[in-house]
């Protein structure tokens, strides 16, 4: 448990990048909903306001009776909520209320997190809170992007000058799994969210995962192949839902004058091959696996052989290096391979995934209460990435950490790694 | 025709007026996209600024090459256009870029007037261009009152002082159409869309039309006697709609504790009896018609209708006269009866459905180009509204003007007048 | 009024000609519903049957309690209906329980036809059925190819030697409607259905009406010169309608090896380029008569038109001839033009789509009771045919007879006559 | 590996039921096709026959070119296939010619079943096909019971005497599985799908599986205490799934003057609260194990308990007895307590939905060719359920069968069995 000096900075610098992240950004890129599963930017501003208002402050003065029912998202234990695909809908508060909104709870949070002594139910929560934010933090950036995309003259977010490969070296070894029992999932020291606990044992078979995750070049030769058009390769699901949206690439990818080219944050940039594939869904993943001869680990296996990495480089799980964005996150993936950091391609590049079924590890036990929802609800028809993204902030990285997506998901940043 | 003086002095006044339409609304007001059928403001204002660069200016310098994609609402020929549906989804340009557009289009425009001659041609399409403008208008205010009605907070657009039903009189006489040959549509003198001619000749059978438009009194008493239950009052089609959209009272009325209150642009108020009924579909105003016993009136009953009122009244076919907003449109139509002022009530309350179906006049041809898809190719499953409404225009209301939407539209100030 | 000996020999005959046309077909063919419009062999049977029952055996016993239910198309005042579009989920009663039904209910009739005298009311609800009957014959038609277009073997109904051009001759002279006064609709003498009254004078411009239907061979220059790929010939909710439903053709054109093939009553058969054009929607007829710089006529012109020609052929409104089913229906309408019987060309080959608006005659009033939602409530969305076709009886045939359908169907033998 | 005698005489028995259980059918109730995932009874009778001919008769005379298009189901290295949704429009080949299809393949598989040695491969698919035609009798019953209850007079497939609840004892003792490696999944004698196998280690933590499934009685308390009506127990995408259908009850489940009616094969019955709830979903059945404090066992755990109990009964997996229809199926499962038959009640009663995500075992490879597209190309989005139903053939039970389906289906005979 951290002190209550220290979760009163991290407090002020997470909430502040919240923030950050927002600023290139009018009022009405924050208002905009392309899709139900994308929220306006404004919209995260304020729920994760809420979050900390709602469980935190629960009790005391409330900034607007009207916020609970807007900018609940899901908790049914703590009222309605507004329809969700609904929230673009919503032109007030505006951008400017809704940051007044921000400054009085970011006010009487620093009163809270002033003194020296804070109960740790009420510590647990604004922890809780902090990695909540910073979830959002990513959706934020995977949101606003979609946003952009869907206007045809393809606006940047932020310039950025990622585009040189330096630093991009080769692929390392294979990690070997070795058949027997392993323990996985979260053990007690530090912060981890109730999904990744408890920890316990599993039975895995031999196996090997690749040193890095797939490229774009290693994903342009699938598409050259005709893998979109080859329902051999496919889940049956996932050739219907490819047809169906006629996927022909991963999105953001849009061919001009023959040349493959990508939206990114930065804008519509030509693609390094180098580069790890991202925005492609769990039926793609599947699909290009099954092309390449191999398949995707599964969730545990991808814990072992962090595990493994971790242990050869001292016990730390170094991850990607190359962050451009002030302090924290990266506008895209970028570099795919490097036989000197090996260790280092598997926390924060692309999220990768693996084909386990999101579902509970044995013995697990939602917290009481309305906090209850934030995982366990979700357990369904989901699968799990493992590794976190370029979006992902740096302390928010966790080798433990389980994301979830439905199989059709391609708007995260969202790769994969092979496994034989 | 107008003299240039007179066309220089109308774009002034009416572009001036749409920016104070806009003017009570945030940039994210401006944004939204609340249905298929809403555009957002801000779309609006760049659409009719267009509007003028494409067809008045058109061959001349273009402000930004992509505004042609994205603010050509309909015009195939010239070139394609943004899918309607999703105007919701551009955050850019913003609304100071599209304020600069307007700017610089009514800098030219300024220039383009400022002689004392100008082509007839020319002028003609810059007449147009303003009678689109005020079209637009209207449709400013509609979409923005169901964009906020949207939010469950209600916002008010603009408070109003309309409440009170000062000089709301008792209802005059049924007016008698005689059986015989009449003379329909505009003949000449002063603009009129194309739709509106030829003026040609109709047979009509004896009618009456009633003295005002049916109140919301009336029309509460539909409601108590189960109007909304009883398939009995309904063409099929609409009844299909109003079951598959849980239709109970016309569009914006909600019951709070017992009492019908009603959404308006200055927020949420207790419903007036007096008032005339208004966002009632064309299934509604039908079924009202057919539990009144009666029914609808064809266009060319009320069109004869009105012009044996204006010759009852020295030629003038007087208008609605409370008009609260500067100038030119009421927040809310609220005038229904009044024995001394018959002729008023015909234009300028609300738009009132006919039973006539949108087609051409006999004889009737676009015009060349792509001004001809202006009216023309929407005349299919639409029914014509007469009167204008509180929300249009003084010098926009006209006794030949075709307004139309589709059956089960609701969102515009459309009501009824009942004949037999 | 007809006697009750002629009333029972119509009985007879309208009765067993629709088992005649259900004939060919097996259990399962009678079972299926291809579309929500289109209803299952079976259930027509049923259906007409079930008419009769409840209009004119009305208070006597009943066959068996759970029909009303099944077997109720859309009259709300005798009861609740079966959803429409769920009828091909009825397995049972099977096809030989509503042969039994359709027996018993046959004798009751019998019984009842078998006096010399019969209640006026009684009388005219009994030629109302069969009138109803002979609609539901037509119906029978069009659905089952319907469905048997959506099997794949393209299954024929009935083998018919219809494809010989004999007699197809050249088309006659336009019909030429002068400016004036006119009375159109139903007068007194013989049936109607309520829709065609009262009759009434309209005022009709000068027009004239093309000789003959468009031919196939017209049409096909329409498809070669792009017509479904410009959208400058359609209206704007055709247009959408023909790109969402990737029209290319007529429904029921088929091209293969180069060659426009058409799936007919008797199987996938060459289009002969004589033959009129069916199987359009409204949408297409309206494009292919801009295409041609023509439109279609009102329906009150093609009343006109049609006395016109009744009047210099000694009052008789001659039909085309050509009926090779047994003494009534035609599989396909196969003769377009011929000089010497233009008379004939305007009943019985396809229906003609008119430019009108299915609406209220003025005066109209549907008759009280249930069987005032024959008509009445469908006046909505949906535009007027005249003429009748191939599959209509040729007793059926009237000239003030008013077919509707909305404008994006397809699967009736509807075609157009041009005018100007 | 069966003989061929043997596998003779098992084409021989298993093919004749399958006409068995069509036989209480008319052609119309073989024609219909109620929701997308149900067939048409005509269309399995056709599609087990097309198997036998594909994969067996590969390569010989073909009975009619058109079938491969008509019933090939999924298999995309055959051909293309008439699509899924639409088997409900074909009438033809009607269910005569189907029986002809099927006795003309008949006679060619047993002129190759006629000698004494058969090459192995050939044996193992004509195994596989007669797995395969189990498979499709038990969808056979489940699709009609579905389609007949669609008619509003709920039709009696099959009349039974299955109701008296002579048998049906208490409950035994909970299940105990200790903690550690467990072998599961088929291992090489007799047959098994693709699917279980290879057999593998797992490991398992300590857990309790009750000896029978919930019953009626015990669902009952659930609907009761408002478990259709609080999310608290809902997976989110379960209580999204029934407000989205408006689920009060299981399938099939009426309630007629306050008393709960369930449709069975048998018509509808009062339910015998001893009975095995069935017909719910897998988001029933865990929001069922949430409300009761408890949840469901994986399909490993559940294999494990199996494997305890057939261990303590002499190495036999009994199961239910109560056989009604003729030699192998039940109409209804009837049984769900007994302590003197605990060993019998986990085969052949209700489907038991598993927490367990449908997944490939590890080092699991499907076959090569179009039969590899059985099985493995369905593992996403999908649940196991294991043990059979009452409607499983008793030579088709498995103790490691995996039988999937979305967790959302409900016309199968699915219950569940708690674990804590």
């Amino acid at each position: 448990m951290r002190s209550v000096r220290e979760l009163s900075a991290d407090y002020q610098r997470i909430r502040r990048f919240t923030e950050r992240l927002s600023a290139p950004l009018s009022a009405e890129d924050c208002a905009i909903q392309s899709m139900p599963d994308v929220s306006p930017t404004r919209w995260h501003l304020a729920h994760t306001t809420w979050f900390f208002e709602t469980f935190a402050l629960d009790g005391e003065e409330v900034f607007d009776p009207r916020f609970n029912y807007l900018f609940n998202s899901y908790y049914n234990q703590v009222g309605a909520q507004f329809p969700r695909a609904q929230r673009g809908l919503l032109s007030r508060p505006g951008l400017e209320e809704v940051r007044r909104y921000r400054a009085a709870i970011d006010q009487r949070m620093a009163a809270m997190l002033r003194g020296d002594a804070l109960d740790a139910r009420l510590a647990a929560v604004i922890e809780l809170g902090l990695q909540h934010e910073q979830q959002h933090q990513e959706l934020m950036l995977t949101d606003i992007k979609h946003v952009l995309f869907c206007n045809p003259a393809w606006p940047v977010y932020e310039n950025s000058d990622f585009l040189d490969g330096s630093g991009i070296g080769e692929a390392g070894e294979w990690i070997a799994i070795e058949e027997g029992v392993y323990e996985v999932g979260h053990s007690g020291a530090g912060f981890s969210f109730d999904n990744e606990t408890p920890r316990h044992k599993v039975y895995l078979h031999e196996a090997a995962l690749a040193p890095a995750p797939v490229s774009c070049g290693d994903y342009l030769a699938f598409i050259e192949d005709g893998g979109y058009e080859r329902p051999e390769h496919w889940l049956s699901l996932g050739w219907a839902t490819a047809r169906a949206q006629d996927w022909r690439a991963p999105l953001y990818w849009v061919q001009r004058e023959g040349r493959w080219m990508q939206f990114t944050l930065a804008g519509m940039r030509e693609i390094d091959p180098r580069w790890p594939v991202c925005h492609v869904s769990y039926f793609e993943a599947d699909a290009y696996a099954r092309w390449a001869g191999m398949r995707l680990p599964t969730e545990f296996e991808w814990e072992a052989a962090l595990a493994k990495i971790a242990a050869g480089n001292g016990g730390a799980a170094v991850q990607f290096a190359d962050r451009l964005l002030a302090g924290n996150h990266a506008i895209h993936p970028t570099a795919a391979l490097g036989a000197e950091e090996t260790t280092a391609r598997m926390l924060g590049g692309v999220w990768e995934w693996t084909s386990s079924s999101y579902a509970a590890y044995p013995g697990y036990r939602p917290p009481p209460g309305a906090l209850g929802e934030y995982n366990g609800k979700f357990m369904c028809n989901q699968y799990v990435l493992r590794g976190g993204s370029c979006a992902t902030s740096a302390d928010h990285l966790r080798p433990t950490y389980r994301n979830f997506f439905p199989p059709d998901a391609r708007w995260q940043f969202s790769g994969l790694r092979l496994a034989r």
